[in-house]
């Protein structure tokens, strides 16, 4: 990136994304180039999940490689989604994300992707949302009692609010996850009062769950995911098309170091652990563990043979797999409501994690000093706010996944890692 | 064993052993057949620890294989020692032992080994602190408090409770595990009333910590032991003179189907888990964590190679490598106070757990069904005591340290497993 001497000691304009990056995509690089473009801003900020995610998933790479990969594609600073946010439904996802980026000072519009990729319809839907308006929440209950899932619900909610044929085309809108984010972004910017501007990007090609390669550049995370499990003992090439050559040696590195790719299943045990030495009553003290699906989980769990067999057999209409999912890791790591009230994530995030930087990434924190109404944390200290706690414990949990002979140097990296530092910009 | 009709349908004299069988040597032969002769007994009951011992380690061999051991060799009924007590300090694992035997209502007598062989110094010994005198009471708190290990505090008050010269020749007796475990055995007969006579059998040739191999035929536990584990690559020969060649067999083939040997360090990922997502403060929820040892152990774990090193690293004169273990077991399995309090393990066993018997054994469950004080249990049901439900945990926990293709069905072993029948007595 070219960044003059004047722009540095003037405003910087600065653009916000909010990303996971499992594993950093040719569509990732379209929309963080589009983003930067359409916003006319001189450097990019995002805020990226640790390494468990929004779906309640391991990463498949560890958070250090996937910030270094978009420290490569052009990002300036990635600051880090605490867990307690990066691993929470839509709404609080979004809330930790854009708090996260709120709390900087020094970012002026906020660019997501989405479906739909207009703008104005998010912020009409955000703006009556951010009201809470009965209609909505009684809808959204009354979904929610007939077993409908929480986005089936959301969405028929949404309907009740307009008159048709608005509605109908929102119910397709809420259909759409990226959409429903974008939403939740937009619902987050009104709750903080954010000056922070909204701007979106419609998605191209690949859908975000879409499971197969449809593009010869273009291939959703997921597909990527597939690929690199499938072909896990025959080398990365596959992946090859769809990735930028500095994700793709990252990728190879991290490989060779044994360090990927991570699934759940390698925690299976972790959690089988964890599940079986709870006494009944115990498991309904986690967060979210919630209507008695503990009793599903633990008639599941001797029946089922792997993780995804056991995720499969829990499942319902109204469970989703990614809320379940969230359950089991909340399990896996012990985060119990009482720790959830400790920890008081509707404040708001309690610190800006760095994760990596470049040369602007470097003026921009510099600002930040002057700017920023959280902490920023570079090292992490011994006595901590309970929520970095937390990501410092998720950090060891990662760790055990790997195998043995690594796991006792990653388990401290928390500890040990300083921030990534890109000196090419 | 030859046992006439008239013998069964009249008194069978019954002598009761307590066991762990770690695994089942010549040693033990020798102590079973002496116990039988010298008591001059019909049949033997044996209640033996489970899947985890005393000293708070996993049994390099699981409980029905050294249940198998021990019904080749003669014994007539295996007992299970619930977890509860059979991981506890040797005041505890001697109570339930013994309350265990007492419960079935058909043992008549108690034959355990000890360095003095001396059941008569052990008896008043006994005697003397069922009284739980005060000046014993004050010189083990005293011993306590300069820090003294718990065996060395508690030598020196038995010795403050007696004139020199017999002061001294009971301070080196109480140095003795055997020893102590006896007296122990005969408190607890005292605390019951129960008629149960205890005798005991001079142990021979190998002390019960001895490493090394010091006899043609006799090694202790720990020696072979020892031998497996440096020689798991080269098969069982080098234990072959030491153990019954029924023992070697079960052996032989626990290892061939991938269920031998074990050893903590199996679990330790499994115990860094259950440390490394727990929040300050929580581990002292932990039953017998106590004074701040939690704070040593969070404090060698980032430092901590392996299982033994970590235990190497926070061992110190008071806390014993066995009470470490002990401790970090009960986390393992999360074992808390509260949950202990809802066992009451003062108020005794619960229930009477079969593991195994032959023709005779069959027999003794007859007459136990009239005579047994306690529900005796030959099936795990669903809904169980407390006490059991630990019981079946630590079965699951077991299994977890087996290779990932045999969890699966060994985590339910508790489950499908009836007790072991022999039938050739």
């Amino acid at each position: 990136m070219e960044t003059n001497q004047s722009q540095r000691k003037n405003h910087m304009k600065t653009v916000g994304i909010v990303v996971e990056y499992n594993p950093l995509h040719n569509g990732h690089t379209y929309h963080f180039t589009e983003a930067k473009k359409q916003t006319a801003s001189d450097a990019v900020v995002a805020v990226m999940s640790g390494h468990f995610l929004q779906r309640g998933e391991p990463a498949i790479v560890n958070k250090w490689a996937r910030a270094e990969m978009a420290l490569h594609m052009g990002v300036d600073l990635v600051l880090e989604i605490p867990f307690v946010y990066a691993t929470q439904n839509a709404e609080q996802f979004a809330f930790g994300s854009i708090a996260t980026l709120h709390a900087t000072g020094i970012v002026d519009e906020v660019c997501f992707g989405s479906e739909s990729g207009d703008i104005a319809w998010i912020e009409k839907l955000a703006a009556v949302l951010a009201e809470e308006p009965l209609a909505f929440q009684e809808a959204l209950h009354k979904g929610l009692a007939q077993g409908w899932s929480y986005p089936a619900a959301y969405g028929a909610a949404i309907q009740a609010l307009f008159p048709s044929p608005a509605a109908d085309a929102l119910q397709d809108y809420a259909a759409e996850p990226n959409n429903i984010l974008g939403l939740n972004y937009c619902l987050a910017l009104h709750r903080l009062q954010s000056p922070m501007r909204p701007t979106t990007i419609k998605r191209q090609k690949a859908g975000y769950h879409q499971e197969t390669v449809t593009d010869q550049h273009i291939a959703s995370a997921t597909a990527l995911r597939k690929l690199i499990v499938d072909h896990a003992n025959d080398g990365l090439h596959t992946i090859r098309p769809y990735v930028p050559p500095s994700t793709f040696e990252i990728l190879q590195a991290e490989k060779t170091a044994g360090r990927f790719p991570l699934t759940w299943e390698r925690f299976y045990p972790y959690l089988q652990h964890q599940l079986l030495t709870r006494w009944p009553g115990e498991l309904t003290a986690i967060h979210e563990m919630n209507e008695g699906i503990e009793h599903r989980i633990l008639q599941a769990l001797p029946r089922s043979t792997s993780f995804d067999d056991l995720v499969e057999t829990v499942k319902t209409k109204r469970y989703t797999w990614a809320r379940i999912q969230r359950l089991l890791l909340y399990s896996m790591l012990n985060l119990t409501r009482s720790k959830m009230a400790a920890i008081n994530v509707k404040q708001g995030p309690a610190y800006i994690r760095v994760l990596g930087f470049n040369r602007t990434g470097q003026h921009l924190l510099k600002r930040m000093k002057k700017t920023s109404s959280l902490p920023v944390i570079t090292r992490i200290a011994k006595d901590k706010h309970p929520m970095l706690m937390l990501d410092v414990q998720a950090g060891a949990l990662y760790a055990l996944g790997l195998p043995e002979t690594l796991r006792q140097n990653e388990m401290q990296r928390e500890y040990w890692q300083p921030p990534l530092h890109l000196d090419h910009a």
